[in-house]
């Protein structure tokens, strides 16, 4: 009955530290490379073919936003990685798709993975890691697939839009945490909604097992979404403390910004977790309740009529002495006294409140 | 069966951080601006009509406080902004209404976002955010709506009653605190009381559908109240270390009081989390019970019953040969035996209690 | 069917800070007056008519102890605050009887409020409160009503019982509070010899809905108490540390006492509260084993006399042609089955120990 | 229905502190004094008749190992402590046999209260407190009876076994408390044992009542000896961090070992306790499943019989005209409908896995 | 009913610390020692039948890692023990094969304790405990039976791989340590895929006493393996901490590295914990719903022919007098209304949702 299953982690066991293997399963994904160069007054956007084409950013004064999809494409990172200094490990971790968010401090860059999450057209939530390298004057990231949440980023600074042009890397790896947390919300937003269409659903919507199906997968959704968020708390707590020089004093204000929203989430998590909890024990009284329903309407219909049948059971007897049977009235009386019976059993049920 | 919602956060989806967006649904709401400037010898009440005519009061030395009701109007917000030096994300927050209560330490200004927390006509839980602006002698308030919880502070700088004409803006940002925390104990209490009368009510007065309903809307009551209050623990304590200079030492004592009012307010919240949680356990037992109840009636009617018809049965067959059919005493004798048999029964439930 | 209540937070609202409102019941209590005044070679007792005459141990060398009984008479304690300098606040907390336990450090005097707590004759908790001014060389204590738990501590003043007489006002202080924490140790006690009465009688001396409104409440008293012990936890240990100039070396040994005993209490409301849920489960399981025994009873007997009754049944039938009906043994025959059957089904009942 | 009880605090309310009375009950306990004095080159063994025999021990260059058993004898306890300059409050917390395990850093020794913790013959946890005074060359060790885990300790001592002759006071007291750890983990491997067994005979060995109150025996066992053991651990710590001069460096190692052993044994308490919760929660269903099962059995027989003897009842009627009953094959019919709708109905609960 | 065991703990009580006692089962184990000593040029692998062969180790320059499987063989423990100047707390810990993970520093080492975690054929979570001693060219590990995680290492130094052979002992503490962590994750993701399989199979796979006996399994495992891993958070943390000089600056990325992987693990670990506690309600949510339905169909089947039952009766009394037993119709007229009353009864069902 156990499902055949590859495991990723088999794929690593025993490899010398540093070693890069992609351990998601996109393996035949395109790499797509783009770059962004630009100041307060020039852009410069370009898609590229080769990886080496953009090892030159390393040494613009400019500021350099390189954006590379596909992380099965172990040779290309590992060659970017060489040519702008970066750990092996560091390497290792972008590789590694299933990676806990984090912040990795070097003496030539800070190192980032977080996760983007959002729904897919079937309603269930994705996550998809990206990594950040935030060096003097650029960014590069990379991410498992095509698809993200950057485009805002892009027309902004495309279009000269807000303060983006004007500032350095820092802030360029700012807008991007912010557009990847501004998705959380919406996630979380959706969570909600979820949760009250289930409800106002639990009394009457929905079917039994599909409540608790629903439930039992709200309850992995949120597990989900609060292992990505969680250890955003700590990484902007980190960049905000400044340990680095990567960041500087003007742009903290902004990261705190993003620390608000992660500490929001957080706590929209927390309460959204108690109020499925409390809409479990919600449902569990449902079905005491219902039972409780049955079990009265067996009882009413029993109780009254089984000792009808006894009595209709005695003058069905075929004793040759039975007196009863050959008074005038008998049958008559007997229908007096079941009536009476009914109407008092009725009479106390509906005392005890049991319709 | 899902409701069509509008999602607040799409609205803000990849905007450029300081993007001042109204995010609430007071879309009508009409601007109002009102000043006092005072100090001890007098005090200078108005209502504006312009963002303007209140520009000046940055600078007089009196102590100023202007409230502006009207978030939904982000030109005049961004104006006042401007004059008064306030960052773009303070703006930003200030016109979400639905921040976390924060504190947030800039060079010039303080910036505080609290919620007004109150019971509206149909006894739901009401929350309203409103934030400060702390200057040097001067408080900015920015509300939703019209109506807050600010009169008295009104009445004690018009009446000088108090001590609050006397000191500076450091005491008349504690006054507007002290106010919205007064509230939160009215709050409380109200809660208070709703348990109580259903822990009365529990085994009698209400249907169970009903109090499965009122306990989760008073748990969902619970977590809504308790998010507005939690941060403020951090928010005074940050005011009371007095890291920036707004605060001055003598007006320490007045925001330890309002700690004081936080910590017993969280405190009386987390009892009632723990009543409730109780309340759910007895009244899963109170249906356990009364399952129970309806069960003995059931078993104890079937029980004598249906062996007595099973006795009725027996005599009611046409075989050709039944010898007791015939004899003169046998519908005597079996009425004995069944009255017997029926108070024995009766005797061995009363011995076990089952009525 | 809510009940009518008077709001004691509505009384206060909006009143500028440091306002004296007395907000218990306790509306037509007389002013009580006494004062202790002492050191190693006299010691002198005396009650006052009028809160003037106490105004003098402000400066006496020796040790006084004023107590004040009364908080009604909110003039009264407003002049011996103003005589003693004690801050408006400080007041404020000493007539607001709901005050949570709490320590504020002034210049001049170090400020307690504590809860008394104690069994009334209803067997009902009850708590008091009491606070703690503490001075150079005096204590003043404010209690809401007559009736403390002081009188061991008057007795070893008056009697110079003990080493009190020899030490200063923060000896006093301590031997004040250890008086309190002390009743506690009862409190605590009589809480732990109701759990184990319930849990002696779970099964058999109480009825079920007795025994539900006894764990509920319980509960409700463990976070009564609790509510009142916990914070001194925190008060304790901040005397301890020093801060002030106002205890002795040599006293903090002695605070350090009270602080192990207000652990072991803490410690054993800790260990209360999960013996009280585990009778809650143990009461639950009771309930379920119940209505198992009771269903077991039901199907026992229907199993076993369902069938017969059909087999019953069937040759009550008046069918021309059923030609068992006219064999010589039939009757008998039946009977063999039924006994058989009826034998064979409560084997199989008792070998699947059903009773 | 409630047991008399003597309150042990009732003895000590209102009571000078340092006041020396004993609260446990053997108050017919003889008193029993002997010591160890040695050095790595000879070692005395006595047992002493007077309190006042062991007074030189203060000033003996060798360590001595002073053990005491009797805390009923309040005089000679009284009589040692003033000799060796004890702290009143610390001959309080000696004869307070229901004291928390605690540390007390004094300028002349250390204070140490511990519980011994053993199963007796009925197998039942019992405590014993021991208490310590930790001097510069002696151990005074307090006992309530004779008998503990010290035998081993003695025979090291006399038998110049391992290192404890050749080192200090320091390293006595080490050993003396590693006794007491070592046979905390006797009881946690009993009560794991105890836990296995329950498990092990959840679903058949035991009777459902025996069941709960094994599980909520072993609840408050758990709660017992993690009270004794839980303030171990910053016991040790605080000893470890050597505040004091009575312990050396090289002594630090061995303290050190205890704190490893602490920790062990609370993490398995902890596993433990969450195992007991585990079985709790499966026993629960497992009542469950039995209801179910019996609610099946009288489902299957009422829902195959009941109609079958309906249609009996129905030719069981005296109606005259009722053609079906002179139909020449309408019994065997009709036993073949019954024997149809029997293996049909059959058929369908075999489908339903009834059965 | 209990079962026989014999105590790990009773062979240690009350001996002198330091006593180097086997605690494990398997006593009959041989001893196996193996060396690898190498550096960048060269590499000496070796299997020696004398503990005294590898003496000499403790002098090299080239870094060396001897493996000592074994445990039972006390002697060669010691002996070796004493030639590298081990505490003898440490060779005691090294044979306690029950030993909590740790880490302690020594002057000379340090000396860490883990659980290398597997599962066996069985699908049985196994854990076994090795030692290691850091010195400063050298790195010993202790295991008590062969068969380890250590392969892949083995394979990089002979074979040159990575980096290991051109860097110290402290890396290759890491690179064995990395070895075991290797493995949690694959024990992670087993178990993972377990609970997985348990929630596919929770409403129809599974018979109930399987259910409830996996869960309780899983549970149990997870209690086990969170056990052996939770300690190494503070291990890694505080050989990160690089408290002593073991540990060179280039090598604490690698163990930053491993933190990571602590981390992640102990993540999951809470994840499942909290996903079978979910499963754990929602199987007892499933047999609540199962017990509905059975009661359901049984009420709908009895209450539908109870009162027919009841009619047929009526008729087949024997009263002389009965007038409708002679009206023509009579017998087709009862049909026709136990017919309407069948299909109103079921009607009624139906619109209440019972099938
Ligand atoms: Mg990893
Ligand atoms: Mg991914
Ligand atoms: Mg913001
Ligand atoms: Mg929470
Ligand atoms: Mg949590
Ligand atoms: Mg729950
Ligand atoms: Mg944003
Ligand atoms: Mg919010
Ligand atoms: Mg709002
Ligand atoms: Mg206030
Ligand atoms: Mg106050
Ligand atoms: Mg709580
Ligand atoms: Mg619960
Ligand atoms: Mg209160
Ligand atoms: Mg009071
Ligand atoms: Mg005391
Ligand atoms: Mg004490
Ligand atoms: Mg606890
Ligand atoms: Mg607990
Ligand atoms: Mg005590
Ligand atoms: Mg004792
Ligand atoms: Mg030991
Ligand atoms: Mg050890
Ligand atoms: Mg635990
Ligand atoms: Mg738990
Ligand atoms: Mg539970
Ligand atoms: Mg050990
Ligand atoms: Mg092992
Ligand atoms: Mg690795
Ligand atoms: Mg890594
Ligand atoms: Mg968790």
């Amino acid at each position: 009955m156990l499902k055949k299953r590859t495991s990723h982690y088999k794929k690593k066991l025993g490899l010398s530290p540093g070693s890069i293997v992609y351990t998601g399963d996109k393996e035949t994904q395109g790499l797509f490379i783009e770059s962004f160069d630009y100041n307060s007054e020039f852009v410069d956007k370009k898609v590229h073919a080769n990886i080496e084409d953009v090892f030159h950013f390393k040494n613009t004064k400019s500021v350099s936003w390189i954006n590379i999809n596909g992380l099965n494409h172990v040779d290309a990172i590992e060659k970017i990685g060489n040519h702008y200094n970066l750990h092996p490990l560091t390497l290792e971790d972008i590789v590694n798709t299933s990676h806990r968010p984090k912040i990795d401090d070097y003496t030539n860059y800070v190192f980032i993975v977080l996760k983007m999450i959002y729904y897919d057209k079937d309603e269930q939530v994705v996550t998809e890691q990206v990594s950040f390298i935030l060096g003097d004057n650029y960014v590069i990231s990379f991410q498992e697939a095509e698809g993200d949440v950057f485009d805002t980023v892009r027309n902004r600074i495309s279009l000269a839009k807000g303060r983006i042009r004007t500032l350095g890397s820092d802030y360029l790896l700012y807008a991007l945490i912010d557009a990847v947390t501004d998705h959380y919300f919406i996630v979380i937003e959706t969570m909600g909604n979820k949760i009250e269409d289930l409800e106002d659903n639990l009394f009457t919507g929905y079917s039994q097992e599909e409540i608790s199906v629903q439930i039992q997968n709200l309850k992995r959704e949120i597990l989900k979404v609060r292992r990505a968020i969680f250890p955003l708390r700590e990484i902007i707590s980190r960049i905000e403390k400044n340990e680095n020089n990567f960041i500087q004093d003007k742009t903290i204000h902004y990261y705190r910004d993003i620390y608000d929203h992660v500490i929001q989430i957080s706590e929209n998590i927390e309460i959204y977790r108690e109020m499925i909890w409390g809409l479990m024990d919600m449902y569990m009284t449902t079905i005491s309740n219902k039972m409780n329903e049955v079990m009265k309407v067996l009882t009413v219909i029993s109780t009254i009529f089984i000792p009808l049948t006894f009595m209709a059971g005695i003058y069905g007897m075929n004793f040759d002495y039975i007196p009863e049977l050959h008074f005038r009235y008998s049958y008559f009386i007997l229908w007096a006294i079941m009536i009476a019976l009914f109407f008092s059993m009725l009479y106390y049920f509906k005392k005890k409140k049991w319709f």
